[in-house]
């Protein structure tokens, strides 16, 4: 016990258009002490693995669009799997396995306890607690079954498909009885989308002069439900393709997040004219449901009827390049970082 | 009885860009029979008062704008206040008093009359059930009260809210304990909004520089709720002052409809930084309210607990000009023509 190195990734200030591992410092020379003072009603976990998630690119600027802002100088915060070294809050022990928000570093002080969640079930790849077993798996289930209220029959795409949320909604979605078709920016992608997440067809939106057709070729009869990760022009696309009494539940809008100024969606009338709805959510909001999503969900894995694709980076040191690449879509499924094992 | 004039206002072609008068042709040529064949399920009325409304400059289109598009060289359709000449249905008699849709003439043969209203209050004036009792009511209402769900005290934001529409709106609000601005476009409806309908404040939209700084001035701690009439550049300042868990009513974009191409938004990611929720709707799917809001309001209105400015053109020929000022804002309240008076 007592004072350990705590390698650290640093902000190094907000960021500007496209981000570049440049805007973060591996900080070396960090030090933590693994025994929370007397009387701390703190967690001090040692962190495992890491999440990187799109999200936390807006946390990169002043305003945190709509989240709160990372302080330049001090570690990127994100979601993480840790286990927990020393304890001063009654509900957590040594030796306990939980996710929740951290920092990338080593170890992390968590001075507000009660955000963790602590990890039942291990019987699963403990990584999945990043992914489908975390934020974005609840973030799927939040908003293909609460936001959308999917009906068996209906049609359904989603942008992103292939990534860390994506490929959950195409698999709820066949398990509802719906039609289901993705988009992703690779032809692997693709092939995974449909040889094995199930998604009934999907395309490569890079290959595509004219979303609104390939859209067309797709949804004849048009969209039901779009789940909606990518903003801009797809989603322009997708409104005209969109069926009457539509639902868009608006997860995020990639596309949009590293420009100075969002693309323009001009088609909004026909919001009115198709009576259709579209609802932003924030997972946050909706953890409450996290005990009724894993009652559901984890049966599901265990008998093999829903699989999950993690791109799993080795190493702290190269989280900078990890998260990053997420926004040239280098990542096929979660991008996880591996800190420690155990 | 027998064969009697029927001068009609007939569609010329349709329409692209800002409609014209030319658009729409006099026809004074046209007769009708005042009694039905033999046989005939329909309905046979003479039409009091015309009412004009925006969403029909959609109807003037190809495409319909999502309503059923109008038939070039048949008469205008639009909802009106009319009075039963002869009745194959067994629901109506001879005398009865109805709204509902019907077609720009002195006489129109109503097909499906299972869609006309039957006027059961005549202590009102008629011709508010070409506004406030009719379909501009039933969409404030539906609007404000089923698709915003309302609480007291929060803040309201209400465009083209001098018009059919916006003046109940505001009412509504105020009626609901809620703060609530308008915009409309010029000094005297600026001055109805606060002096007569009750807003809390008002604004002149065209004598704003900046919009979103007009809305900064009004809601330093953001909007509630946006009854969204206007569309374009108005929605993206909203957008931009939207508190968290928002919600847009879309009840129509009439900075829209004239533009071959619409005005980009640029903003839509903060549906997901705010956790927005804009709704689309057209009233004709909510009409099953109609009781229940009539119940409402009716006592209002005679209490005079809320009131109602009409804009009363004589003259079915006059009808065209009327329409059309609607789109340059010429109207102050709800837009009617009086084709006759019994």
């Amino acid at each position: 016990m007592g004072e350990v190195k705590n390698t650290q990734i640093v902000l190094k200030d907000y960021v500007k258009g496209f981000p570049k591992e440049s805007d973060m410092i591996l900080n070396a020379s960090a030090t933590t002490n693994l025994k929370l003072p007397q009387g701390s009603t703190a967690v001090l976990v040692k962190n495992l693995y890491l999440s990187c998630d799109p999200y936390m690119r807006l946390r990169m600027t002043e305003t945190g669009g709509g989240f709160q802002p990372l302080t330049p100088g001090s570690p990127i915060e994100g979601y993480v799997v840790a286990k927990v070294i020393d304890s001063g809050h009654p509900n957590f022990k040594k030796g306990d396995l939980v996710w929740g928000m951290a920092r990338w570093e080593e170890y992390s002080v968590v001075d507000a306890p009660e955000t963790l969640f602590k990890i039942q079930h291990t019987d699963v790849p403990l990584s999945y607690y990043t992914g489908i077993l975390g934020m974005a798996g609840m973030t799927a289930y939040v908003g293909f079954y609460e936001i959308c209220a999917p009906k068996k029959g209906e049609s359904v795409f989603v942008s992103a498909a292939a990534g860390a949320v994506g490929q959950l909604v195409g698999q709820f979605a066949k398990l509802s009885g719906c039609y289901v078709v993705g988009s992703a920016g690779t032809k692997e992608k693709v092939d995974l989308l449909k040889n094995k997440y199930g998604y009934d067809e999907a395309f490569n939106y890079r290959e595509e002069q004219d979303l609104n057709a390939a859209l067309k070729r797709y949804f004849p009869d048009g969209i039901d439900i779009y789940f909606e990760n990518v903003g801009g022009k797809m989603l322009e696309a997708v409104l005209s393709n969109m069926r009457l009494n539509g639902r868009i539940a608006a997860c995020g809008m990639i596309s949009q997040y590293n420009l100075e100024q969002g693309e323009g969606v001009c088609n909004l009338f026909l919001f009115v004219a198709k009576r259709l709805r579209m609802q932003g959510f924030i997972v946050g909001d909706h953890y409450h449901l996290y005990p009724k999503y894993t009652e559901m969900v984890i049966p599901l894995i265990k008998q093999g009827k829903i699989c999950y694709t993690e791109d799993v980076t080795e190493g702290l040191e190269n989280a900078p390049a990890a998260l990053i690449g997420l926004f040239s879509g280098k990542n096929v499924g979660k991008q996880v970082v591996v800190v420690a094992r155990e």
